[in-house]
């Protein structure tokens, strides 16, 4: 059959990023051919090593070119040696921000067999999707400081919201719950104290609400929420929430679906008028970087939702699929390299 | 013994703040004679009932009468009744900034005996203190809406951080590490995003640190904190942090050290300016009030922690072990009351 050619930017990144990724792109080459993909596949060198060599995190021109790709998976960007938020802000925020990724679609599952540091809980009571916007609120980069070193600092961080950002993210959020059994959406917040924005988000879950009576909604206040998803993972079906509890809220996520290991993520453009990213929760480990002990799971998991993205639903599903008929067998296996673990999933997916 | 007169203002509140109020001020008074002290107690009536009356949150009045006090006992506010924010920020937050408690006080500590829901931990893995800065950060209010309504709505919400601020919170943090065994300070932050902020509060932490070599210290991103909290809690002795993540981090702190029955926590001002108030973490549970079901430990473990604050630390240590041998004989204990608690810990103080 005539294969379907897509242009995938691949940037590794640091520490165990290009491990995983190679796990990751090993299970996506062999379910292509079979699913009718060609991957066209291009690497960025980008991340500590660049920035090191050259001070550039992400260059206007590599701009430019990634934004003419499909679809772009990233490792993990990051290491001591560079100053916090130097790549944070230079490099993956940029990325979000300038290819308008609103949407930070993270899964929070227990697959069966999984070990979580939750007592009593079966793989039935944690199954839901994170929603988190991904353009706004306090990530903005907005602020500044004034009288720096003296006893007379402020420094201000602001967040922004608009009803235009605000709007996207819900109704997508909808869409997502409406497409799920259960159909129920809470959107997380504290709009007992960040009263401006939180009134915004409740106006606007009320209104895009209206479109979809099928959705069951509820709300709960951000430090709630981390204590439901602690004691009660069960409350939750789709989570919608802004950029900065939805980062803290989806650590918690991975935290009780199994650990970070297993958590993957896509910072999606859901209107398409730029590439998609999709990447690991982790970050780049320079710990356990070249050991060949980084768990590639969470990489390839983001495989499968960039298969989705890109309308390759089963080939989605058979990724899914190995992923978790691979975790149900671990506690069996002993301890695999990241390449064992690769091999494996490729094989099963391939086979 | 003569006895040392204390003037304290009770604030039982709205929901179930009135019951475990009540349980709270039993164990003082049981504690209170042979520890000698002497509590004049005046009540306040604030909350959902009173806003419902008169429209008023905390008039200025007794604003004022509240700082002629020298310690409050607060149960619960809110209801839902009231707008989301209107008690919250008109009362409970604004005690807290006008009465300048710059320090929110949140032990997290699994007691023998009780249930978390994590599973292989032990009451010795559990044991940390969360210093909250409780008057600046994302809680000022600051912030505002543009274009209400309309699709072009922007609305904001501001974080400021004063070098002022960060600073005497840092260095309370230090001072209650320096008193504990393990003698460790976690800053909890997000610096790699919030950059302005968290290079403050990098700084500070810097500089007041070379104060305290005996104090080891540590920094954590408050997403990888929350999966700490869950995955290693072992990780943190005392754990200094802003407002909001503060806020998050002990919801989490409360679930994995056994629910929110239990968490106390004390809004503290350390230069004693003005009297600082002790309250338990937990809401005003609308859905259980009137039932005499609500646990009334944590605000009996917050008059411990009042007791501490006023001098009266072996009256407090008393009340501690009295809520621990308590808790160590629940599970055989099957349901009891709001007030059958309250009684047998006030027995095991007095006794
Ligand atoms: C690295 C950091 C900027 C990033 C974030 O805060 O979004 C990360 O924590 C994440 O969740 O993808
Ligand atoms: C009720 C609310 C304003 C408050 C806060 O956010 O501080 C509460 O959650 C708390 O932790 O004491």
């Amino acid at each position: 059959m005539a294969s379907r050619s897509i242009r995938l930017a691949v940037i590794p990144g640091d520490g165990i990023g290009p491990e995983v990724v190679a796990e990751g792109l090993k299970v996506l080459e062999a379910v292509a051919p079979s699913s009718g993909l060609a991957f066209e596949q291009t690497s960025y060198d980008l991340g500590a090593a660049r920035w090191h060599r050259t001070g550039e995190t992400l260059p206007d021109s590599v701009l430019e070119e990634l934004r003419g790709q499909d679809v772009i998976l990233l490792g993990a960007v990051g290491d001591p040696s560079v100053p916090s938020g130097t790549l944070e802000r230079g490099l993956l925020l940029r990325t979000r921000f300038e290819l308008d990724h609103y949407v930070n679609l993270r899964p929070v599952k227990l697959f069966p067999g999984v070990r979580t540091p939750l007592a009593d809980v079966t793989p039935d009571d944690i199954d839901m999707v994170v929603v988190r916007e991904g353009t706004e609120g306090p990530y903005t980069g907005v602020g500044g400081v004034l009288r720096k070193g003296t006893e007379h600092e402020v420094a201000t961080q602001e967040s922004v919201n608009t009803a235009f950002g605000v709007e996207r993210v819900v109704r997508y959020a909808f869409e997502v719950a409406a497409s799920r059994p259960r159909k129920k959406l809470t959107l997380v917040h504290k709009d007992n104290v960040l009263t401006f924005a939180g009134d915004l988000y409740q106006r606007v879950m009320k209104r895009v609400g209206a479109e979809y009576p099928q959705v069951t909604t509820d709300y709960c206040h951000v430090d709630a929420a981390t204590m439901f998803f602690v004691g009660q993972p069960q409350r939750f079906d789709v989570v919608v929430t802004d950029n900065l509890f939805g980062d803290i809220i989806t650590d918690i996520g991975a935290a009780i679906a199994g650990g970070i290991g297993l958590a993957a993520s896509g910072n999606v453009n859901p209107d398409r008028t730029a590439p998609s990213m999709f990447e690991p929760v982790h970050g780049s480990a320079p710990d356990i970087a070249g050991q060949g002990k980084a768990d590639p799971t969470a990489t390839i998991l983001s495989v499968a939702m960039l298969l989705d993205h890109i309308g390759a639903g089963e080939a989605a599903r058979r990724v899914e699929q190995a992923v978790s008929d691979d975790l149900a067998e671990r506690g069996a296996l002993g301890t695999r390299s990241t390449v064992q673990i690769g091999d494996a999933i490729a094989k099963r997916v391939s086979g």
